[in-house]
C-alpha cells in the first residue's frame, strides 16, 4: 500500500478508474489495522477512529464497510477463517473423531493472525462482562452452536452439551494463550489434540448423565 | 500457603485479658475488609492501605498478619477453605469418583463467600498476565496440584494430566462464575458435576493418547 493509493480511496471508495486501490483492497487496508490495532492496543482502547487513521481512510468508511466495532473484530476474526466453511469441513469429516478435530480448527484460528486480536477480546470481555456479547459470538461459540445445531439434539440437550463444550473450550484458550499456564501453554499442539479431543467427544455425541435439574 | 498464623489461631481463641480486640478478632476483621475489598473494586485496586482502614487497623499490622497484598488475597480465600483438607478428603474417599468429587468442591468455593473474590482476581490475572502469578496458585490450581502429587505420576505425566485438568477447570469457572456464558451459569450445580466429573476422571487416572511431542 502507498500513500497515494490510500489516501485515493479515503474519500470515495472504488471509483477511480485507474488500476490500483480497488475496493478490495481499501478493505483490507482496513482490516490489516484492525487487526494490528485490536491486537496492539486491546480491544477496548482500539477505536474506530483510530483505525481509520492507521488505514489512511475515513472512519465512515469504516463504519460503511463493516459496521460496529464488534462487526469490525469478527471480521478480522473471519479473514483467517470463515466459521461456516469449518463447521461444513468438520461435519463432512463424520461424527466419528469429531471432538479431535473440532479442538485441532480452534486451536489453529487461535494460533493464526486473528489469535492476537482474539487474545485482545477475551482481556476486554473478562474484565468487562458487559462486553462478553462480542466474545458470545466468537468463533469458538459460533462453531459450537453450528456444529450442535447439525446435531438433532432436541433444544435442551443441545443447550447443556453446548455449554459443556465452551467450558472445555474456553478452558484451553483461555489457559493457553491468555494466561499463559506453565504446560498448557508449552505443550505440543497435537498433543493437546490428541488429549482433549476425546473428551469433546464425548461431549458431542458420547452419554451423558440423566438431568438432575 | 501461609500457615503460620492460621494455627496459632486454629482451636479456641485465648483471651488475653487487657488486649481489646483479640488476635482472632482483628484477623477476622482483616480477612472480612479484604473480601469486601476484592469483591467490591477488584483486586488491582483494591490496596493494603485502604483494607487497614476498613478494618480500622494499622496497615502495618495487615502485613504482620498476612505478608503481602497476594498472601492476603489466598487467605481470604482459605477462610472459606482449607486445600490441604479438601485435598485430603478427596484423597481419602479413593480414585473412584475422584474427578465428580474434586468438581463438586471447585465449584463450592466459587459458590462460597470467597467466591466474588475469586472473580475479582480472576479479571485481574487476565487482564494483566504479570498478577497471573495469583491466579497460578488459586485454589483451583493448589488443589490439582497436590491431587495428582499424590498419585505418583513420572513428573512430566503429572504435568500433562495436570494442564490437562486446569483447562477444563479453568473453562467451567471462567464461563460460568466470570463470563456468565448462557448455560455454563444456570446449569445446575448437580447437573454440571455429573457431567463434567468424568471427564475429569479421565484426566486423573484415564488412558491418555501417546505422547506426540
Amino acid at each position: 500500500m502507498t500513500d497515494s493509493g490510500t489516501a485515493a480511496t479515503a474519500g470515495t471508495p472504488a471509483i477511480r478508474s485507474g488500476r490500483r486501490p480497488g475496493r478490495q483492497d481499501t478493505r483490507q487496508q482496513i482490516l490489516d489495522s484492525a487487526r494490528e490495532a485490536f491486537a496492539g492496543n486491546g480491544f477496548a482502547k482500539a477505536s474506530i477512529r483510530r483505525i481509520a487513521a492507521m488505514a489512511g481512510v475515513d472512519p465512515a468508511l469504516v463504519h460503511h464497510y463493516f459496521g460496529s466495532k464488534d462487526d469490525l473484530f469478527l471480521a478480522t476474526v473471519e479473514v483467517s477463517i470463515n466459521p461456516r466453511t469449518v463447521v461444513e469441513q468438520l461435519i463432512d469429516g463424520g461424527a466419528d473423531g469429531l471432538g479431535t478435530r473440532m479442538i485441532d480448527a480452534i486451536l489453529q484460528v487461535w494460533e493464526s493472525p486473528a489469535g492476537a486480536s482474539l487474545v485482545a477480546a477475551v482481556r476486554t470481555a473478562v474484565g468487562d462482562p458487559g462486553s462478553a456479547t462480542t466474545l458470545g459470538r466468537f468463533v469458538t461459540i459460533e462453531i459450537v452452536a453450528r456444529l450442535l445445531g447439525s446435531m438433532h439434539y432436541p433444544p435442551a440437550e443441545a443447550e447443556r452439551r453446548s455449554a459443556l463444550i465452551v467450558s472445555q473450550v474456553l478452558g484451553v484458550v483461555i489457559g493457553r494463550y491468555v494466561l499463559r499456564v506453565g504446560a498448557l501453554a508449552t505443550m505440543e499442539h497435537a498433543d493437546l489434540v490428541a488429549s482433549v479431543g476425546p473428551n469433546l467427544q464425548h461431549y458431542l455425541t458420547g452419554e451423558l448423565p440423566a438431568r438432575i435439574a
